[in-house]
């Protein structure tokens, strides 16, 4: 029996509280031996790709594969469900049909994707944007965390080799993906288990507004040029911009004063905005202006600089339907939450499930799924393997 | 020769430009190496007293005993005149004076004081607070930095007994005080030297708006419960408290929040306020009712601690004059800026003296005083110490 508790020590981060799992940091190499030996106990060939995603095979890889699976890392801070879930539900729908004693008769892997959150180098779904060409090597190999190392010599002291980077010839093998995660919002309601009908437009921005370092006490208001001030606007600017847009987000969450001294006048600020929805481009105009606007005031200059995008995302109607209805016609509903099933659709047909999330809290330590929700999620998963592998 | 130079590479800071020099890290420990190197070459007894000060004798401490020196940490990415220029200045004071063969009449040292930036543990001037008793001993060493190490335990990991710290009897025997620092406007004009008249009323408050962690991109701003909204509308508050009140000052340099992941609604915001002037109760009292307003539209809550409280600080008068007409009658100029002179004034007579800083730029890497201009200081400093000391 595999479980979400094998790993409830894993990443633990004891200033934000939940977990902080990130692309090639030390509890990224944990969790690659713990499904490695998980999948080598269920008889599954392990292999790392070209660009740092796990491989899981039941049976010799090959054309017309069945793909699932999901990530193990986290946000900064983040709860024990989204990802690791969809990955233990794999690992258990592989054991559920194997103490069946099923025979797939086509190729079937869980995969593990890479840095899905982007909590370390920025960019959400990197393994899987890589494997697909959605993200260039060389702009991935650039990628830099919090603490300047980049990308490439994080991958590089993990043992991948940034230089193999790239879009990946296997994916021409999968015929199909389904991916399994826990919802994260209430949209599920009486169903423990349902079907993803589409992912909102995603994009994150970079900002940078620069003004002048100075002492806290001695610099008069005439003479400041303070960057935080236009960073403060964009916070206040990003809520105004999506209230008259109620399918829209827009949300600061990470916001670095430089040198953050307490006595100091910054003279640097970074912030990224993640902006979803429909209405994504209006929004960040908005949002740009009035940071423009304020940092003019101020005598800032503001860089912005598009970290990611991805247009909305609409799964695979037919299989979307197929699923719905091999699983006793379980609801189809949008998440404005990004996915590695949104990089794949792109390119394979995909599926996805979501099993109930009871408060509809995310990316925090709070998010939860019964367990009962999570066996229903298993056993749906291993239902949809096995129809499309009979 | 001892020169502002020999410290160019101790405690640079690649990431925000400038030096991070803070109590009881590595570049401390480096710092008070060097000093003590440099006053034993003087001839100079060094110790280390109860509260992580250092102390370097010229002659048989005891009664009546002139002071002088600053401290040697820096704001976050600070500047390197900001402290260092004093220590340096003392030392080259001293170097001067027995270089003319003069033999003070009264015990004279040379202090460095501990951490009075308060870059690490949030309290300023901590080793002369401590000190003098306008910090208690408890409460100095339950401090916390941004990593979670205790004070005590840094102090202890730097080879100084926490159980130590409080009001020093050595005190008695000091007679007078002065310290040289660099000016941190461009009150100076002409003048390469000047005395200080006050330094402005100046307190720190910490403020943490606690909101719900949740994902960006699924949760509705219905939903939403996030702190970053009230924390910029305290960013925002600060400079419309100030704008009425010309010789207040308010700034929000330091803001984190956390967890900080760029897809994640934070969960809480920890920000620093540090406000000056004559008017900061009005306006604390105008910031944290804008952000308890804004708090409460976002369903968040506010906790409000002040971390330090200093009352303004008129130096001794007669002293100041003295000082001025000794060395030609130079300007009288005040301060927003805090300075452990600030806190020995309190208790001891106290004069301080200012180098011209052409920029008025300070807490920032371009921080700068012409060595023509540091030279005079040394020479002005040096003069009072040989008028005191006669």
């Amino acid at each position: 029996m595999t479980a979400l508790a094998d790993l409830a020590d894993v990443g633990r981060d004891s200033r934000r509280g939940g977990y902080s799992r990130h692309g090639f940091d030390r509890a990224d190499a944990e969790l690659r031996t713990w499904f490695t030996e998980q999948a080598v106990r269920r008889g599954l060939d392990v292999h790392t790709d070209r660009n740092g995603n796990l491989w899981a095979w039941w049976g010799r890889p090959g054309p017309n594969a069945v793909l699932t699976g999901s990530h193990l890392d986290s946000v900064p801070g983040g709860g024990a469900f989204d990802g690791p879930l969809g990955v233990v539900s794999a690992l258990e729908a592989v054991s559920l049909l194997q103490h069946n004693g099923f025979r797939p008769s086509r190729p079937l892997a869980v995969v593990v994707f890479c840095e899905e959150e982007g909590g370390r180098f920025g960019v959400p779904c990197l393994g899987s944007r890589l494997m697909t060409g959605a993200l260039s090597p060389d702009a991935a190999r650039r990628l830099v965390d919090a603490d300047g190392i980049i990308l490439a010599e994080a991958a590089r002291s993990a043992g991948i080799d940034p230089a193999g980077f790239g879009p990946d010839p296997a994916l021409a093998d999968v015929g199909c993906f389904v991916e399994l995660h826990v919802e994260q919002g209430r949209l599920l309601g009486d169903h423990p288990v349902a079907v993803a009908s589409s992912i909102l437009a995603h994009g994150r921005w970079r900002f940078t507004v620069t003004g002048e370092g100075n002492h806290a006490g001695t610099t008069e208001v005439a003479d400041r040029r303070d960057p935080m001030l236009p960073a403060a606007a964009a916070v206040l600017a990003a809520r105004a911009a999506v209230v008259g847009r109620p399918a829209s987000r827009a949300t600061v969450g990470r916001l670095t004063p430089i040198p953050g001294g307490t006595n100091v006048i910054a003279s640097s600020v970074d912030f990224w905005l993640d902006a979803r929805g429909p209405d994504t481009a209006a929004v960040i105009d908005d949002i740009t202006a009035a940071v423009r606007d304020a940092a003019t005031a101020e005598g800032c200059s503001v860089a912005v600089r598009e970290e990611s995008y991805g247009n909305e995302v609409r799964f695979d109607p037919a299989l979307r339907d197929q699923v719905a209805t091999l699983l006793g016609d379980v609801p189809h509903v949008p998440t404005g939450a990004g996915h590695d099933a949104g990089i794949l659709a792109g390119v394979v047909p995909t599926a996805m499930l979501f099993v109930r999330n009871p408060t509809g809290i995310s990316h925090a330590p709070a998010e939860h799924a019964e367990p009962a929700d999570c066996a229903a999620g298993t056993a749906a998963l291993a239902a949809v393997l096995e129809s499309w592998c009979r």
